[in-house]
């Protein structure tokens, strides 16, 4: 992963789709600010929403499924309900079975980040569990290259 | 509260305010639909952003603040992720002390109503947590009845 | 569904199953105690164990598995983290395809109870979603009469 | 961190606190396990738990709290609904006014370590929301030295 000084200057335009998320009452929790673990719950959001929109995944039947085998976030700065959030996604690294996301939170009307985190995903066979022998599949290896970034020093992760 | 079958004719214009929430991927669960929790943070996200946005709540500081003491709800219809949510919300009476709202969940792109549910608000004063006995304030009850629905036949509930 | 005050004199030995649930971080909203749709992830929680673990519910495979149609709840005293959660379960109602669970939240060390509420599920056929023709089947069945309370006046709601 | 490899080897006497936290049926995704963004919920609660029963932290009136500013996580294995999950605590580094927690996540009955993350809090005072500028307060320091564990190659983090 980049440094964590080069990741707090990431701007909406290094990444290559964005999608607003309304932050929930719930989504605070006693200190007044999205708790940590609801970062988590928007990075897995904007990805799924990806991988079913733009790489024909459909959760309950698609012979393969990504799973979580790897996660890690650096927070910058608080955000608070009823703040609204924008989910901006990349791919920094595509391996045969595995892709490498990399995800930024910033809230609406805000230039600066707020958090920026990686995670890694294994597409698996649906019947074994087990990662895809014959890696994923064309559909969607040619979806995540659309947002795949390659030219900056991190995508050698 | 309306009889199940009114409910269920409930549109958009039957509602005073409305606010899109996207879904999350963790909102579905097992069964590949929302779970029927997920739809009560989304009453409580609606409900608090108006308070906050229209009757000047400060959540962490305001001498009041509501305490949920009763909620039902009836579910005609599922909503899946990756799909927007429109929640909408009405108050359908106004008591010295307490509020009932009305809140209804559409979704985006789809005239039939998904669920229905009301829940009532008893205003208590921080400090001791019990019904404010002087009634909500002045400005709560304004924001509050700009939204108020009173035509209606469950308006007498 | 019983009277508020009836409901409000609940105590453990009024239900046939109970659970312990540790209460998590997040479950606390901005006003330090247990945010009210949380009420439900738990009640939907104790409710889902007992059909798993005494009705042969297999929820990926099952040909059946129920819809929650309806929910009420009634709040009456609050919980906050790091309290643990006791969660009684029962039976009011059983139908032909159709279950009305009454569920109530204790917090251990606590005879009061913190809430009561009930929830409606109806059973349907995976394939279709639709109501299960045939009623739901003999399984569930026998395992929910083991917990259905009939002597009390509620259960004729 | 230590390397993915000896993270995977971690057993339940590697740490020095363990609570259970019993899964929520919402818990588990489409995929029919929990889903990664819960396991940070229960670290979260593991943490918090601690520092409110054995430092003195009180979330709403102490003059310090943490805010988390990194976390990282490996899954090695999958949980579902309904089990149990144990989650155990230790310190991995302990700074003037920060924190390295490692949390590893097991299922009751199993040996088998199912993830381990790190999370690190900066203590901030709260008027201000800045880092104590006299490190964080002695009561907590002496509780956090209580699960510090030092023996061990990944405690030079």
């Amino acid at each position: 992963m980049a440094p964590h000084q080069e990741l707090k200057q990431r701007r909406r335009e290094d990444y290559r789709y964005i999608l607003d998320y309304r932050t929930r009452w719930a989504d605070n929790d006693m200190y007044q600010h999205m708790n940590n673990s609801i970062y988590n719950f928007l990075y897995d959001a904007v990805v799924n929403a990806y991988l079913i929109e733009h790489c024909k995944l459909n959760p309950s039947s698609s012979p393969q499924h990504g799973v979580v085998v790897h996660s890690n976030n650096d927070y910058f700065a608080s955000i608070s309900f009823p703040a609204v959030a924008e989910l901006a996604l990349r791919v920094n690294k595509l391996g045969k079975t595995s892709v490498t996301y990399e995800v930024a939170l910033f809230e609406k009307g805000v230039p600066e980040v707020r958090s920026v985190g990686e995670f890694i995903q294994v597409f698996v066979d649906r019947p074994t569990g087990r990662p895809a022998a014959s890696g994923m599949s064309d559909e969607m290896r040619k979806g995540l290259e659309r947002i795949l970034v390659t030219t900056e020093p991190n995508s050698k992760l």
